[in-house]
């Protein structure tokens, strides 16, 4: 089915095409397009790990993903705003999401304590303490110029029992509303709520109703790939997102491999981050059409073929499986420089299959096709 | 004054201008031509470490120098042999030069043990032996497909008595013959002696007649860079290059700062390697027409200026001394890809410079202008 809607000037969520669940649509901002389904690179501090911004755009990325949690920490909200915003200071023109630190907070700081308002926590880089409310979050993403804030959440561990994870949701949705109350909106600029609940589909429901009465430019759906399972995670979601406003755009967050993002398509999710293909890129870890290999394996060594002979990244362009193998055996750091260009250009290159495959009202048969090619690949190691 | 020969066909030096004693020419090869007096960059192990090939070359450097030691060791010559050739292998069409691989057993290896007829080690990496005799080291580097192979030689240590510097420079000699001997020409293909002989003149007067003797299409000093210290190889300099052949490349192994490469030019060398652009862009030394400058240094960390803005390596052009100090501060890869980027293309600069300016008969004004910059910069910090 195809869905009509006008072009907004600014901020804006265009929804052209749905097939089944799926959506295929751009958002529009104030840093230019960002065509949907979509996933955007994580750039933590400041850089796409082992990537140039050039080499990142070169693969059809258009958003970014940076940390609200280390950029507060280094170089700071204020260095970076003094700098030009994130945007000039990364080299990345188009639109950049920032998450809230939030999660950041509970995995990585020290001595962290949460309250009604907020967390104070201690930096693990020097040990300084810090705190974050959701004033002061909405506050550092305005300096860093984040076309997209999120809102300041707790992700809710895994397992959480139904008492903890009510009392947590609800934390979540008063800042939120807090979030929302601080955020200063700019015109092609787009604040985001965050939808927490862990796997209790009442709870996930009572949170959608409180985001939704805040009203959000977009709703992310948080807590998830967690621990939870693949089946559980998806449960969640067939629970979750037909409550969410048809015209706003859904984002899964911190997810996933290739079919946790086919399948969370298929449920109507529009947005994507995950750090796998970066981080497998520097662990010798290739994301190809003939499945996924350890470049360390010996039985590459002598292997003249490309990596993965229809990809347009120049290492498989230009390089055999044998000279990549060699550099990561050899520590050399064009290894993950190479890998990282490839698994990021593996997943750009997935998400624009998805995208046509919902224009042409074909997504269900892709979706098969490629959940066969993964079986086969799977069962023949 | 200008002096004119005609382009050869396959192999051949082109020397076009005499500026004193300094020279610029074109040296043809089988890949393609390398302007002199030019600067080969460092791929040690089959990559410029932190650079793709692309980047190399947007530099305007035309010739890699490779590591036979290394490159035996890992991945092995048969097996770049049987992929194509390290041209292939690392996506480098230009002119390649590998080095002996004597200075790597001396440096790096365990349990080597010289002998009249080659060396005998153990691999620093798994501890496997190995043997390295003129033969074998010629067959090496006709298997990587090298454009200028280096004869073997021993890199007599510093300091050296007149005794030892003489019985290592004999072998260096005999070994140069018998490389001369296994070498296979091709068409486009070279051959470079090495002169040995310490800081003794008399050594190094024996050695250049003994190589001349024997024939060379280029003739490299060694044993310099090794700890003399800079007098001391300027005057082996003055001893050794006036009696190298005028029609041949001339190539200083090893060297080195821009200072030292502006007074070997001055003396007629026509051809450098080292690992100081590269290393230095892995340990946050910037060299700029401003100095030399530490980037962690903390009066970068808010300073939005270009790291040189005469450069136009992409991250002169694109960021902020404040952005490539928080790469590594935080230790991100991007720091030293970027700064590496720069560094390479601060020496393709300045040799860019170099040759024009004895192109122009204007090399003695050129040096000076360099020193009295780089002068004012040691005063001023």
């Amino acid at each position: 089915m195809n869905v009509t809607t006008t072009i907004p000037a600014g901020y804006g969520f265009q929804n052209f095409a749905n097939d089944g669940c799926a959506r295929a649509g751009v958002l529009h901002t104030a840093h230019g397009k960002l065509e949907t389904p979509a996933f955007m690179t994580v750039g933590t501090a400041g850089t796409v790990k082992a990537m140039t911004a050039d080499a990142v755009r070169s693969t059809g990325c258009q958003c970014v993903r940076g940390n609200t949690y280390h950029l507060m920490l280094r170089p700071g909200a204020d260095r970076i705003a003094a700098l030009g915003g994130l945007h000039s200071f990364m080299d990345w023109p188009g639109p950049i999401l920032t998450d809230s630190g939030g999660f950041q907070v509970m995995s990585l700081a020290a001595l962290r304590k949460i309250d009604r308002d907020g967390v104070t926590f201690q930096s693990h880089i020097d040990g300084s303490h810090h705190r974050l409310t959701p004033a002061i979050c909405m506050d550092l993403q305005y300096k860093f110029d984040s076309t997209i804030t999120m809102a300041l959440d707790e992700c809710t561990a895994f397992p959480a029992a139904h008492d903890a994870a009510e009392a947590s949701m609800e934390i979540s949705m008063r800042w939120a509303d807090l979030s929302k109350q601080s955020f200063r909106p700019r015109p092609g600029y787009a604040l985001f709520g965050i939808v927490q609940g862990s796997i209790y589909k009442d709870l996930r429901h009572r949170s959608v109703n409180a985001l939704r009465d805040i009203g959000f430019d977009g709703y992310a759906v948080g807590g998830l790939a967690v621990g939870e399972g693949q089946a559980a995670m998806l449960e969640t979601l067939d629970a979750t997102v037909p409550l969410l406003p048809e015209e706003a755009p859904r984002y899964l967050m911190g997810v996933g491999t290739p079919d946790d993002i086919l399948s969370a398509v298929e449920r109507g999710i529009d947005m994507f981050d995950c750090v796998i293909p970066t981080r497998a890129g520097r662990t010798a870890r290739a994301y190809t059409t003939s499945g996924v290999h350890n470049l360390r394996n010996a039985r590459f060594a002598g292997d003249p073929a490309p990596l993965d002979p229809g990809c347009g990244c120049p290492a498989c362009t230009r390089h055999s499986r044998a000279y990549r193998h060699q550099l990561f055996r050899a520590g050399e750091m064009l290894g993950p420089m190479l890998l990282t260009w490839h698994n990021i250009s593996y997943y750009q290159t997935l998400m624009r299959g998805i995208r046509a495959s919902i224009q042409a009202g074909e997504f269900a048969s892709h979706a098969a096709g490629l959940r066969a090619d993964w079986k086969r690949q799977e069962t023949s190691r």
